[in-house]
């Protein structure tokens, strides 16, 4: 296993960071390397914004739900999924542009993740921690009124990078049967599987907790799914200008 | 700058690749080391096709429009964004479950999009060379049928893997100060830095080309934003169960 490899699998999330600031040259080089990430038709359909006004950081913090790493942080980002400039852009090279396709929606919030990831592993590769906060997506038109996000430009997830204050474990992940399946998509073991990944989970979470936590993976998504989740997106992002058309 | 940000650095699409397979060995940690990408809430919302058989890899060849390296590469996947196995798990543990919202349609999708770019990083790592292939989204139902997906899955992407046959230059990306913005969105300068980048592209299509090839960034634009991009996309996600509500 090489040593990219080997970092990859100790991903975790920090949620936890030390006061101690990340130097700026090595910022911007890791958002340099995200930006050399696939990018669907070149487009590179993102804006990343780096919230440093420590009001604008209480104030995302809280509407993100609380996440108070959001304000402790060494450096907070907002991956935007961007359609602003690279339609304006062909406007005025004199293209008739058509906006608001669902498809713009899936290549500006895929273009952004795929940059976000790489700053993810780049900033790991150095010793960073780091967190994704999809909370964001709880308060999107005011996260978007804050960051004074203009049309065709939305928020996607947030980032926390710094320097790590805890060491948690790395969080186990389903069977590798459950997730590859060869040639067609094929759920007849899924069921044993995902049982098997139950008892992972139990495990896990019995361990961390000194048996005080008793609960699996299939338990721990139920209240995801069992109330609307963020029933406001669908207008939101009408409202933004992307699509859905 | 460490090796894992010049990897990164480093990156280019391969789109004609060597006659000689992945060990099956190192493939499953390429895909083990994309698993352990961070995933909302937990829920890794994907399943990757592994596509063997030869007349499907044809048939996938010809519906991304003809890239013939669908078929030429060692291994080719898809990856799918996934709802049907973590909402039946937790309909299984007894939650009631609500399906087909906008923002599931996003968790799935950039979860998808986080554990490809993992599973890019580590076969680069490796010497591999990739190319996503976008181009499986002109077709989706005819991918969706090939590959026997069942509702509340969809095809996200493609990924070409294989051991490199060309050493393509690394393709120049948008200046930092166009896509980093601090605290809020102003994009005042960008008309400026695109046109730089636009010299930049042209400049390197030029040098690519022996002086035949007269465009930019700009121009090159053009044809994805004059024509209704994908306009099947928005149909076919609610056929699929997301949403879009």
């Amino acid at each position: 296993m090489n040593p990219t490899i080997e970092l990859l699998k100790s991903h975790r999330s920090i949620r936890k960071f030390k006061d101690q600031q990340i130097p700026r040259e090595l910022f911007e080089d890791l958002i340099r390397a995200g930006q050399c990430a696939a990018t669907s038709n070149h487009v590179q359909a993102y804006t990343i914004i780096h919230v440093v006004n420590p009001e604008s950081r209480r104030k995302l913090a809280e509407l993100a739900g609380g996440q108070t790493y959001v304000e402790s942080c060494s450096d907070f980002l907002v991956f935007c999924a961007d359609m602003k400039r690279a339609t304006e852009s062909a406007e005025k090279a004199g293209a008739d542009v058509i906006r608001g396709m669902t498809e713009q929606l899936l290549v500006a919030s895929i273009d952004a993740a795929l940059i976000a990831q790489n700053v993810v592993v780049a900033a790991e590769s150095e010793g960073l921690g780091i967190c994704y906060i999809g909370g964001i997506r709880n308060n999107p038109q005011e996260v978007s009124d804050l960051l004074k996000l203009p049309e065709h430009v939305y928020p996607v997830f947030g980032l926390c990078l710094g320097y790590p204050d805890q060491q948690p474990e790395v969080k186990p992940r389903l069977p590798l049967a459950a997730i590859l399946k060869q040639d067609a998509y094929d759920d007849s073991q899924d069921e044993h599987l995902v049982a098997r990944f139950d008892d992972t989970m139990a495990r896990y979470y019995r361990e961390r907790t000194g048996g005080n936590k008793d609960t699996n993976w299939s338990e721990q998504l139920k209240p995801l799914f069992t109330s609307k989740l963020r029933p406001h997106m669908k207008e939101f992002l009408n409202k933004r200008g992307f699509g859905l058309k």
